[in-house]
């Protein structure tokens, strides 16, 4: 097999970078034996500057390094912004792996729509531009020729995108429903299972780290709503933004619903309805495949001919989700 | 897009054979426009004979005269058999989907290596001959330059083989198990949520068309076997074949044992593990991803950076499991 040296630049180097950036340390002889590809990163740009080196970064290092909050001690430290190399350095896909505002996108939309406009590629984890603006980048991912992939923005490790093109392909999809977020999950099934108040379960998931210290963002269906507005677009064929789905987060439910619902074999999960653009918490029969627990996700995809096909996995997590990042580059190497 | 015309044969009309007909019919103009594939239909090969055009076959008409048992009425009707047709009539994809023996793998396994041998691609939805002769038969697809796809061997309309193949490709895969069984999966349901024997619970299965009147190729776990012996060939790396399974059907499983497990909370489940070789009934907590019910299949794939990814979803039928044959038909014209 040919080996192709694909050069990559990372922006934004929290959980998802870093786990990227181990797996790949540890993959990157497998993928180039088993895919025939050379994965390199030139360029990895946090807030203040970046990691620069054309002969490629020395991942394990630059790991060490972020760990001990000291990137800046790596020997080619420079002041340069991710504006700045998605503007001098060239590479073939850049992974925008930034948090971003939710209301905004900021800043990996712009980070996506300077890329894609040079023509490179986009490998992306991050929400918020796609809830914002996605068929505004789809078209300008077209027009530059360069693809923009996004299937670890939904679910993490989980594939829903990719299933789609690379399973479905005969199927008209009717709708999608599912458990997008793992810490309001968690935090359900942990009221559910030890009669807790949801201040006891969130406490406990903080400590965890599986929520964090601001926990809104979830517990308000904010994220879950973000993705409901990802797979709208993308597998449902709808051309809808943030703004228009209906959110209602879970910080109304009690133990005493809870307890309710299990009396009628039910239990109470927060729902991203992507057809009806709608976030709440629902009742799901306890047999039912989405009745997960813990910090799992789950999505069903209902469709003509396979009918229903549920998918179940780790929503979150930097290991998890760079499975899915690594899907979608080779995915895009594979299509070059 | 430029249209691709691709001939197909299929092979064995029964359930599967007019599923994949009807479905075919009803979305042959959407794989052309969203795909740019035109599949056509040059030959359908019964046991007695074979209805032939080489302008492409009337789909509908051929799956109403097949209902009725009056194939042979059909205007392009001839005696050439199945071995006949793979000789003469060229075509780009075979698709095989007969029964057949799950000791010999005839008459598939003839019929693909007959296929594969003419630099011909097969998609399949026969266990049997790669559970007989799954090495010899991937020998032969790479030595002929032609491929061969079995998506729809296990689990139906379940993506197991492209989701590696498409979705987890950075991972390593570490073991598989899961529930690929529908009718033993139906039986044990039914008697856990109705208190109802094995023989109440088959004869319903029976009266519902889940069950066939001889079961004991599903019951005794033979069909999760052969189904065993393909992941772990294709998905763990194994050779191996059916003899090396350990299989252990249901019917020993009595209600007393289902409600001494559900006391426990778990359900007990006929489970094909594919790293042990091992068919047989276990416990399965009541909270876990495989613990569906119903006819419902569902694998769960455990790898080193996606974790535990769990798939669920119809295991059978003739319109469900064409999804499956779709995919693998779609990926080999794109591939090409």
């Amino acid at each position: 097999m040919k080996t192709k040296e694909i050069n990559l630049v990372i922006i934004g180097f929290g959980v998802i970078g870093k786990g990227f950036a181990e797996v790949l340390a540890d993959k990157h002889d497998f993928l180039r034996a088993n895919y025939g590809v050379d994965l390199k990163v030139t360029a990895i740009c946090e807030r203040d500057g970046s990691v620069v080196c054309k002969k490629g970064i020395d991942l394990d290092n630059v790991v060490e390094l972020s760990l001990n909050n000291n990137l800046k001690a790596h020997e080619n430290w420079t002041t340069l912004k991710s504006l700045d190399v998605i503007n001098k350095i060239r590479s073939d896909i850049v992974l925008e792996l930034t948090p971003s505002n939710i209301e905004t996108g900021q800043p990996g939309l712009t980070h996506i729509k300077e890329s894609l406009k040079r023509g490179m590629c986009v490998v992306t984890s991050n929400k918020a531009p796609l809830a914002v603006e996605f068929s505004q980048l789809q078209k300008l991912a077209k027009n530059s020729g360069a693809e923009l992939r996004y299937e670890a923005t939904v679910g993490g490790a989980l594939p829903l995108i990719n299933l789609r093109k690379h399973a479905l392909q005969v199927n008209n999809i009717n709708s999608v429903q599912g458990i997008l977020n793992g810490t309001c999950n968690y935090v359900l099934t942990k009221m559910a299972d030890e009669y807790v108040s949801m201040d006891v379960a969130l406490k406990e998931a903080q400590n965890l780290g599986i929520a964090e210290a601001d926990p809104s963002y979830d517990i308000n269906g904010i994220d879950t709503g973000a993705k409901v507005v990802i797979l709208a677009n993308s597998l449902l064929g709808m051309d809808v933004s943030f703004k228009d789905v209906a959110v209602t987060g879970i910080s109304d439910v009690t133990t005493e619903a809870i307890e309710l619902a299990r009396k009628h074999n039910h239990v109470i999960k927060l729902i991203g309805d992507v057809e009806r653009l709608d976030v709440s918490p629902r009742l799901v029969p306890i047999n039912h495949p989405l009745n997960v627990s813990g910090t799992l996700n789950a999505v069903t995809i209902s469709t003509d001919i396979a009918r229903d096909i549920t998918v179940i996995g780790p929503g979150a997590g930097g290991k998890e989700t760079s499975s899915s990042l690594f899907s979608d580059i080779i995915d895009i190497i594979r299509s070059k």
